[in-house]
């Protein structure tokens, strides 16, 4: 399925050999080539969908790569379209994504958004006309290499119920936001608004164990917003996700909640809604990265309430998985993926997936 | 205790008869003009606290009278400091509140904002040498009157654990953020970022029950993030109390995180730091606030589970509480809040607070 800013949902190795990273880009690019994508964006999709298996976010890496084959086989998306502004002021901008690969829409407007916080302080920029643009954080991973703050939401395919609803009217809506600090160390949030990740169900699923009712509801299967039940306060979750909304859809006149198309329907784009944002620190207080870092590394040293499991900053799991990924030279995948890629290879006519020797 | 943008804390009304909001203001505004406080400060809390009181966040309205009373005597705030701008730009800002009134500070900064958006698409303004700025959805309010979308986000005493830590390093650091539909109508969005409203822990005490582990941890009282334990995902209430203390405390070097002084110490300044942003939907797709109240009225007409609880959108049920006392003709408290402002009144020679005939 395909799902924005799911986090942590597939953090599981796989079985296989390692696959270089080198090696993974390539097979996504030559595959987007195969089907005649302009290298250029096969080459952006590829580093998105690698930086989301490097980063340990799998259900946005090269799992979703026959997705987006698929909807733009079936003329739900133009491989060939490229974004272009509707509206523009030195802090702002409108974009219209031509119903367009989501990442490169994601790269046009977050790299807008970044010169604009450079040059006036703030770039805020929201598109419409997209389509899934891969893991939320990649946006603001840009931001912090220039020193700057940034955000990034996406809109998606209703899952979620509001709170005390039966049914979905909402994505699971990711908030993502990267900050600097010291030495290369920074903060990277990158979560679904929703209770829990689609992927956490699914395991059950497989397990053929119960959904707990604080995740979906058993009646319709709709997610629950993050808190989970209502006296857990799961109106901050669903009032986060409307706010995601706001920014993404209402801001940008894309599709937008219940009006999204549902999932699996490839044959219209999906125009999808997006918001970008940089905001750059030297416009506030000096010495933003040594607080940011002060502060990581006071609760990074907290005492935990179990040994065995430290204090955590968001984007420190990421780091493991990034660290083991470099140690064991590449990423290992589930047996079912491998085994798709081989396929698609062949009906692509490219060279297969090679392991690590 | 003093704790900003807890929502839906206080709801219960309380047994008294109702007393006006015109009485409450001239209550409150007398009492502070009675310590020497200059009129307009005097206004401007009376203002934040009755509005608190009617939107039915009574953990920041009334309730907290004596408490600023006390920071005010015992030399930690200084009433009389007006805000002053450190640095600035046609859309950022960056504000030393000189410790005085948060409120005083929070309208001088959101106003800034607004001004800003109107002018220029954006206004982003932090504040340092704050103090408690009363309900985080007082500022955003303000930008919805004009047109524009509003954000507001305050640092607060440590009070929540990082996921998977003992002891409490952030505070309840509230998200707010409103934005405006048809008619009047809009989306205002108040919370706290931790799993549950203190109030609501607090009740429970009285009650003598015990406190459910998603609320609070059990040894050393730290309360949870939004989600609750770490089955349910409360690494990303964690993020987005650290994100807000990013937006305040980090981009405006105010104190931070476990650096700000514990609840109760009135003989210092608390130095909190806030973070405003105003942003103009103009300047973006024609057609805003349609879209906006399309979707509210979509999701407020969808079926609930339980037909007793219909499905309402952030800012519904302070809508109700506000209708429920204007019916009324005013605010009924607890008896204990009666009482305590009786000495007070006394304490003050300030004329008492009169119910309604």
């Amino acid at each position: 399925m395909s799902l924005a800013g799911i986090s942590r949902s597939g953090s599981t190795l796989g079985e296989s050999p390692p696959y270089s990273l080198t090696e993974i880009h390539r097979f996504i690019k030559e595959c987007m080539q195969a089907i005649g994508t302009p290298v250029s964006h096969a080459e952006a999709l590829a580093t998105c969908l690698t930086e989301a298996d490097y980063r340990g976010h799998y259900c946005e890496g090269l799992n979703q790569l026959e997705t987006y084959i698929d909807e733009i086989r079936e003329g739900g998306c133009n491989k060939d379209a490229v974004p272009h502004i509707l509206k523009e002021t030195p802090v702002t901008a409108w974009v219209d994504g031509n119903n367009g690969l989501g990442v490169v829409v994601g790269n046009f407007c977050m790299n807008l958004a970044i010169k604009k916080a450079k040059a006036s302080g703030i770039g805020w920029v929201v598109a419409k006309g997209s389509n899934t643009y891969g893991i939320a954080g990649l946006y603001p991973l840009k931001a912090i290499d220039e020193g700057l703050l940034g955000m990034s939401f996406t809109n998606s395919y209703p899952m979620v119920a509001p709170t005390r609803a039966l049914e979905s009217a909402l994505g699971t809506n990711p908030i993502s936001m990267a900050a600097p600090g010291l030495n290369g160390d920074s903060y990277v949030l990158d979560m679904a608004t929703a209770a829990v990740a689609v992927g956490k169900i699914e395991i059950l699923g497989r397990k053929q164990l119960p959904v707990p009712k604080e995740w979906a509801n058993p009646e319709t299967g709709a997610l629950r917003p993050l808190g989970g039940h209502e006296p857990n306060s799961n109106y901050k979750g669903f009032g986060l996700a409307f706010f995601v909304e706001i920014f993404c859809g209402i801001l940008s006149d894309s599709a937008y909640g219940p009006n999204i198309r549902k999932y699996g329907n490839f044959t219209q784009g999906a125009n999808l809604g997006h918001c970008f944002v940089a905001l750059n620190p030297t416009y506030f207080a000096p010495g933003f990265e040594e607080r940011l870092s002060d502060l990581m590394n006071f609760i990074r040293n907290m005492q935990p309430a179990d040994p065995d499991k430290p204090v955590l900053i968001p984007g420190d799991l990421e780091r493991e998985h990034m660290a083991t990924t470099d140690r064991e030279g590449g990423v290992r995948y589930v047996k079912d993926l491998v085994a798709s890629c081989r396929k698609l290879a062949q009906r692509l006519n490219v060279k297969p997936l090679s392991p690590l020797e």
